[in-house]
């Protein structure tokens, strides 16, 4: 067998329903579109991007037997990226009974199903102990939590989710600590409310800051509130063992997501999300309909229908598995440090200005700064970088505070473009405060 | 300027952010992972599935400003399938101040977004009425509808939604008539509960049976009901003139969802939804995120990330650009016409055999059929086909009759496919019935 086939011939023969069965063989609404057998190709790049291509648009795997390959390679993948984050085992698929991960559409789309699981189970809970309360009774008391440095979406998934959220401050290093957390809940319960939700975030959106899991856990274990994870974009750097601390209090966590898309090299979309207890998401929003009965159902490899908003499902575990063998753990870690290094470069030139400041702690690969002085410098600051358009930039406000995100997590970045970026954005500063003047 | 570019050059200008960023000059949270500047395409056909592996990982979609490209080819795909549907001009960017589409995941994903936004419109309007109703006391009277043949993801969004779904008994058509929704609403009504939200379908899932729009749609308007229409799957074969008398009724829904993934030759994920007030579903989990503040922000454009339950996007408005531009109107009614005339001649392969008996009238590509008699005889049938790997069949069951659905949807299915299946199809009825036997 030539080298060109060794990604493709180990899945193959396992893809949809059956290796023997052409497209037109298969009788259900949605075909299989790209059929393999029969083309040729040139290179293994080739091979490789039509396959991915065509496993990326399989279109009838939302449960297992109609494509075994899809399923159980999300399991193997989601085990592998789970030992590489060295999560507790109780998230894994091999190591426990009940935990297990999904690849899932997006971050939000993960927070929104913890919120809902977690609306689930609460619901039920008190209603076994009064059966009399309608649902409404129970949601119009529920209450969730957040940072307010965290992603809008936790608080969209509230309004979806119909239950109340509640905003807390953070600290003065970005993080939301036992204490807050716990005084919220207190006052929270005292008025008759019932927490249920939390939604942590480590390496926040606004400025990469980080919730104090060690602390926020275990108050969520006393008070029977779903911890869920946020770590879509710093979880990545979990993988290299000097950042892994990043994660330490996940053990309290019922569910925890993060963006390989984002950090990992993995095209989007791509959102690893992880469960402790696959029944609680599995049982939320589950329907038995007649015409996807089968076989094995209720057997150990997860149906992913239910784990997710929408019902069909693309191969997406075939990009992870990709990016896993090409780069290897060690490639990544490299990739990964290399972009934490190119920020610090960063951090050191704005710290060499006077004309700068840096806003929070450069943990990872993003660097929060701003002109000294008042928002309206650095809002024009930013305006012109972008207006330029040789590189582009977001902001970003907490506390009243605007500032600019400096994000490095492309593979491509390098020095020169950092210094390159460096000197556009002092380029642009020079026409707000000369350089000469004093500040 | 050579023909192998005539589908890149038009597109790629006007891609993420801005013809001259490389990956490396976008400082966000996940990058542009795969960059075209320089790379070399032998083939028009390597190019087309660079280009496509390219827009549909573009990851930075989620709003205008972040790939104009990606929100207004998108805007034009979908006024350019609205019109080929004839939908009514409310729902099309190009003809109406308020109407438009998106490319949602699934039909899940539509059906659920519409139900939330129907839920969003009523809580506001009740509590409009009386600021003091809580969300609780409204949703534990909210009452939303669909015919018992329905997808079952239409009850789970009743579900994630926590509304109560009532499910409506299909008359011998398969259809759900206009007495039987509004006997339901009036007795919901004098019960005390709210009628909101009808999930109608137009080619059930079931046995592609079609619920009534005619008239239903003027009962939605006249009690207020956001009439939501399915039509996953039979939606496609409305852009043949001959079949668009399905969609008759349409005029009266508030939103609409097809999957161009199931029979328009698309590949998934390809769920195209119009609404005909986009600042319901705008406005309906709205979050002003100061990050993803921008200039163009309340402009024409959408910004679809309100619109959808994942943040991200996907650029997947270009597959059906390709899709359209590659076989036109009249090459993908030539499929839907093959597709269809290939189910009349099964339908007619299975009345030729006395032990078989048609289920439901043949109108599109699926034929749901059975063995006479009782259902054990239909069920092991459907073992004995899918046990034997030559072709594959998902069965149903309606008001307790056990059938088969043979669907035709894939391009390459040929009369000589159609033959083969019920060359099987008989073979194994022989071992269930022996043909001598007289039934």
């Amino acid at each position: 067998m030539p080298p060109k086939w060794r990604y493709g011939w180990e899945i193959l023969p396992h893809s949809a329903h059956s290796p023997d069965l052409a497209p037109s063989d298969f009788h259900l609404f949605g075909p299989l579109k790209r059929h393999l057998g029969g083309m040729a190709f040139e290179t293994e790049d080739d091979l490789i991007s039509e396959l991915r291509n065509w496993f990326d648009n399989l279109d009838v795997d939302f449960f297992r037997v109609s494509n075994p390959a899809g399923t159980e390679l999300e399991v193997v993948m989601m085990d592998w990226l789970g030992k590489m984050l060295q999560l507790p085992k109780e998230f894994l698929f091999s190591e426990s009974d009940k935990g297990g991960g999904i690849i899932q559409s997006s971050s939000s789309e993960s927070g929104l199903m913890a919120l809902l699981c977690a609306r689930t189970q609460i619901i039920a809970k008190l209603r076994e102990d009064n059966s009399e309360l309608t649902k409404g009774q129970i949601i119009d008391k529920l209450v969730a939590y957040c940072s307010e440095e965290a992603h809008s979406c936790i608080e969209r998934s509230a309004l979806i989710g119909l239950v109340t959220i509640r905003i807390l401050q953070t600290d003065e290093n970005g993080s939301i600590s036992g204490a807050t957390l716990e005084a919220a809940v207190k006052e929270d319960i005292a008025k008759g409310l019932i927490p249920f939700y939390m939604g942590a975030c480590v390496g926040t959106t606004t400025r990469c800051t980080f919730d104090n899991l060690k602390e926020i856990g275990p108050l969520c274990v006393t008070y029977n509130i779903w911890l869920h994870v946020d770590a879509a974009y710093a979880g990545s750097a979990c993988i290299c063992p000097e950042f892994r601390y990043l994660l330490d209090g996940v053990e309290y966590a019922k569910s925890l997501a993060i963006n390989p898309h984002k950090w990992l090299q993995v095209n989007h979309d791509s959102t690893c999300m992880w469960v402790k207890d696959k029944e609680l998401i599995e049982g939320a929003y589950h329907i038995d309909y007649y015409i996807l009965r089968h076989k094995s159902q209720g057997q150990k490899m997860p149906d992913y229908r239910h784990w997710q908003i929408p019902f069909g499902r693309r191969f997406r575990s075939l990009k992870l598995w990709f990016v896993l063998r090409s780069f290897g753990v060690s490639g990544l870690q490299a990739q990964l440090r290399k972009d934490i290094s190119l920020a610090k470069m960063f951090e050191k030139l704005v710290r060499s200005d006077p004309r700068f400041e840096i806003v929070a702690e450069v943990v990872l690969g993003l660097v929060c700064f701003r002109l000294k002085g008042d928002n309206s410098q650095s809002e024009l600051l930013n305006k012109l970088v972008n207006d330029d358009r040789r590189i582009h930039i977001t902001p970003s406000k907490v506390k009243d505070t605007f500032f600019l995100r400096f994000a490095i997590c492309a593979k491509s970045t390098q020095e020169t473009d950092v210094t390159f970026a460096w000197k556009v954005i002092e380029e642009m500063a020079d026409k707000i405060f000369p350089r000469e003047t004093e500040l």
